[in-house]
C-alpha cells in the first residue's frame, strides 16, 4: 500500500517495463514540460502526436533531444485526439493525455464507438488523490470534475471506479464515505438517501470491494472524534479512504481548497475507459501533473 | 481591518463595554468551558439560562466561583430558549448562545413572533470566518450550515449578512466570489446562472458595498495565478474576501476542510436577526468556539 506520492513514484520507477502515454495535441510548452519531468523520472514513455515542428522547438527550448522522442505529424486537433485513441486501442499506449486541444474534441474521440475505448454500460469519472499528511496516508474524492449531478446508479459506477483505483493503490478494502452535510437521513436533503442507499447496497452485496457508509459529513469522516461526538457507531467514520462527494459541485469545490487552503500534494485520475486518461488544468502545479501521470500508468 | 483572529480578540478586549451573552441551557460542560475561556480572555460575559444546581457543579469543576456568574433558573429547555430570546429582545443580552438543547427549540424560539428578533423579511444565514493563512489575511465563506438550497433572492440576503459582517471586520468593500464548479456559464449548471445575476446585480447598483463576481471557480477566486491562467479579468479575481458558496452541501464540505485538512483557524457566525447568534458544534475545537463568540459581539 503506497501512503504517499513518493511510495508510489519509487515503485513505478523500479517497474522494467515503462507504460506509453499517447499525447492529443502535444504541441504546447507546458504538456511538454509535463512529459519531459514525467519521462526524467522513469514515470512514463510517450507518444508526442501533433504539430511535430512546434513540438521540436518547445523540445529543443526544454534542453531535450528532440530524435530521442517518438512523434506522430497531425496538425488536426480532432484527428490528434483519434490518433491517440487508435494507439490505445490498438494497446499501442497504456494511456491517453489531453493536450492542447479542446476537451469536448479529446473526448468526443474518447467516445468514439469505432475504437470501443468506453464500453456501452462503462462510466468515465474522476478521482482526485491526495496526501493526506496529518494521517499519514492517502485519500480519494471522487468525482470533482466529470460528472456533474450524478443519480444513483451513476453513483454506484463513481464509487466503483474509485475502489479500482484504491485497490491500484493498494487499499485491499478501502473505506467510502459517502459525503452529505450532515450525518442524519434528512429527506429534504436527496444527497443522504443517496448515501443510505449506497451504504445499504454495500451491505447487500450489491457493492463489492470496499465498505460503503454514509450519510457522513466530513468531520465525521475524517476524524475519529469528531464521529464520537456524534455518537455515530461506524467502521468508516474517522478513517475513510475514498470520499465520494455528492455531486460536483462540492467534489470540485474540495479539490481545489485542498491544493489551495490545505497546499497538500495531489494528484487526479479520469478513470471507467479501457484506458486511463490524463487531463490535467493548467492551475495544476508541475509536481500534480506529475503525480495524475503516475495514478494513470499505475 | 482585522488580518487574523488574534488582532480581533485583542480589539475586543481593549473596548470597556463588554458585550452580554445569554446562553439558553448553559447546563453543558463544553458550553460553560467555552464561556469560562471567554469570559477569561475578556471577550464577553454571560448570562446562563438553565439548570443552575448543574450549572453550579460544572463551574466549580472549572475552578470557577459560581457566585461572580449571572444565572437564570429554567429546567425546561424551550423555556430557556425564550428567556434567552426575551432578555435580547430587552436589550439586556447582545448575543445569543445555543447550550444544550435540540437547534430546533433553540430556533423555534428565536423565530418567536412576540419578540420580532428575525423581521419578516429578514433571512438567517450562516459564515465561517477563516485564518487564510498564507495570504495572512481573512476569508469568508457563506453559507455552510443554514440554507440548504438556496434560490437566487435568498443568495441577494445570504450576501447581503456576510457583506455587513466583512464591513465589522473592517473590510469596506469586500470582494466577493460566487463560487461554482466552472469560471463559465453553463446552463446545465443553475448555479452560474445565479452567479452571472448577482455579479450584474452588483455591478447595476442592486447590492452595494461589496464588488461581487462570478462564476469563479475556487482557484480563480484565490489565486492569481490561477485566474490569468484562465485569462479571467476580474478584480476579484484573486483577492475574494467572501466566497459565496452555490449551495450547503458545498459549503458544509469546504468549511470542514478548512479545519480538516486545511487546519486553519475558523470561526462561525450566523447572523441576519437583530442580534447575532451563536451555535457552535460539539466538534469544533475550543479555540474556534471562541472566534465564533468574538464574532458575534464584534
Amino acid at each position: 500500500m503506497y501512503y504517499n506520492f513518493n511510495e508510489m513514484l519509487n515503485a513505478i520507477r523500479t517497474k522494467t517495463d515503462k507504460k506509453i502515454v499517447a499525447v492529443a495535441a502535444a504541441h504546447d510548452h507546458e504538456v511538454l514540460e509535463c512529459a519531459t519531468a514525467a519521462r526524467k523520472e522513469q514515470i512514463a514513455d510517450f507518444i508526442l502526436i501533433g504539430n511535430t515542428e512546434k513540438i521540436k522547438e518547445i523540445l529543443i527550448s526544454l534542453e531535450e533531444d528532440p530524435d530521442t522522442w517518438t512523434m506522430i505529424e497531425e496538425t488536426d486537433d480532432a484527428k490528434a485526439a483519434l490518433k491517440a485513441v487508435e494507439l490505445a486501442s490498438e494497446k499501442k499506449a497504456d494511456a491517453l493525455m489531453k493536450g492542447l486541444l479542446h476537451t469536448s474534441l479529446f473526448l468526443r474521440a474518447l467516445f468514439h464507438k469505432e475504437y470501443g475505448l468506453v464500453p456501452p454500460k462503462a462510466l468515465v469519472s474522476q478521482v482526485t488523490v491526495a496526501e493526506y499528511t496529518t494521517q499519514h496516508r492517502l485519500v480519494l474524492l471522487t468525482d470533482c470534475a466529470v460528472n456533474v449531478t450524478p443519480n444513483y446508479a451513476e453513483k454506484v459506477q463513481i464509487l466503483n471506479n474509485a475502489v479500482s483505483l484504491a485497490h491500484r493503490l493498494g487499499m485491499d478494502c478501502p473505506k467510502v464515505a459517502c459525503i452529505t452535510p450532515v450525518e442524519v437521513i434528512n429527506e429534504k436533503m436527496p444527497e443522504t438517501i443517496d448515501a443510505a442507499m449506497l451504504s445499504k447496497a454495500n451491505e447487500r452485496g450489491q457493492i463489492k470491494g470496499c465498505l460503503v457508509d454514509g450519510p457522513l459529513a466530513l468531520d465525521n469522516a475524517l476524524c475519529a472524534e469528531a464521529a464520537k461526538a456524534k455518537s455515530i457507531q461506524s467502521p468508516v467514520a474517522g478513517y475513510a479512504d475514498i470520499l465520494l462527494m455528492p455531486n460536483l459541485c462540492t467534489g470540485n469545490a474540495m479539490d481545489k481548497s485542498l491544493r489551495y487552503f490545505a497546499e497538500l500534494k495531489t494528484g487526479s485520475a479520469v478513470i471507467g475507459a479501457n484506458v486511463p486518461i490524463i487531463m490535467t488544468s493548467r492551475s495544476d502545479s508541475a509536481q500534480n501533473k506529475l503525480h495524475a501521470i503516475a495514478l494513470s500508468v499505475l
